[in-house]
């Protein structure tokens, strides 16, 4: 699975190695190779560009003096904030909306992506490049995220698919003769071993068939428990017997 | 916005105190406020405690010597894992799936979401207390995502389309201290019984802790199981006795 599509992530002016680490690697991880880093701490990239796990993300990185000049080549410029939508004068998405615009969009030309610095987020100067801004459904009391948490949550939101998604392996279910046949075995067990409840007559039996069917068994597990119980009830006939 | 769920984040084994306190804010960013640590490197441990920003989180956080002991309360178990489905024993739901399951079950019950050290994930022993195991859907290539940014992925997906009805389960789910004292049930009577396949050591008694976690039973199942097997348990030891 390569995303590499028209997304540009751009991390203006980020201060922390780790944090430009951690970005890449969210990037690698969710399929993204366009970083972009506008005025960096130039000890800090260094510092990223030796870790590990993301050398392909951060070798192709590219560095700009400013923002315009990361985004000339931009159909689409959205900035990422914690703030609520009234101290701002942009259109605001949740992310889960927003995703999917930038999803689309970025099909077919050049989408950037800006995170802002570690400190202070995005400037106001910054956000007026911006067509929207998009928000990390985060609780009030604590809106602000780590920058490469930020990143992973943000891709992961245009890779996410619930269509493509694995279902449990399908094992073939066990068959109702098997069931029935472990029904036995087990009912066999609980009248030989004198279970209180048991031989109440037909409702215990239906009790019993009830509960071996909400086991939800697959035909191996069946298999296993037919298994087990036979060897219990051999214990206890040649018990009996001696 | 809080989910003062019933979700217990569980780290086994952690080793970086930057990654515990990543992990601490992204569940306080998102409204997770149960952390629960598994023997955690020490150290690590008291340094994240002192990281600002997630104070709460880091302040309740519980420490636990095993993962037996910190999952005992819960209702559903759920590794996270970057493998794909054929290395696994267990089934697997993709993260977009499997978010809906869990935000499901533990608004009636606990559940706990593991993840493994930075270095080694979960162990095969610890896997084998899970229900299934849950897969963010990061590329092929670069599977292996940092800590902090995973915890981060799965809580925003817990959290993310809020409008979404949360429908208590009908019945509650067997906790996992019932099931292991099943699973010691079970292994006791193949024990005494002489199962042919029983004490090949450490991985009889995983696949029997997996055999019986695949049968997805409710509470009172449990406890209907646990007193059949009782009562056989009982009647081989008075028959080895006469």
């Amino acid at each position: 699975m390569e995303n590499d599509s028209g997304l540009r992530v751009v991390l203006v002016a980020p201060r922390n190695p780790l944090n430009i680490g951690a970005a890449a690697r969210a990037m690698s991880n969710f399929g993204f190779f366009h970083l972009r880093l506008v005025n960096p701490y130039q000890v800090a990239f260094r510092e990223a560009k030796s870790a590990v796990k993301s050398e392909r993300v951060l070798q192709q990185a590219r560095e700009y003096p400013t923002l315009a000049e990361a985004i000339e080549d931009c159909a689409l410029v959205v900035g990422t904030t914690s703030r609520g939508p009234r101290a701002l004068q942009h259109p605001l998405r949740r992310l889960e909306n927003g995703g999917r615009l930038i999803a689309k969009k970025s099909g077919a030309a050049p989408v950037a992506l800006l995170f802002g610095s570690e400190k202070f987020g995005l400037s106001n100067d910054d956000l007026s490049y911006c067509h929207w801004l998009l928000r990390i459904p985060t609780r009030e009391g604590h809106g602000s995220m780590n920058l490469g948490q930020a990143v992973a949550v943000c891709l992961y939101e245009l890779i996410r698919n619930p269509g493509a998604a694995i279902k449990p392996p399908i094992k073939p279910a066990a068959k109702a003769d098997d069931l029935e046949r472990l029904t036995e075995l087990l009912e066999e067990l609980l009248d030989q071993s004198g279970y209180v409840h048991a031989r109440v007559g037909e409702s215990t039996r239906m009790k019993t068939r009830r509960l071996v069917r909400r086991m939800d068994l697959t035909e191996h597990d069946a298999e296993v428990w037919q298994g087990m119980l036979r060897q219990i009830r051999w214990k206890l006939l040649s018990l009996t017997k001696e």
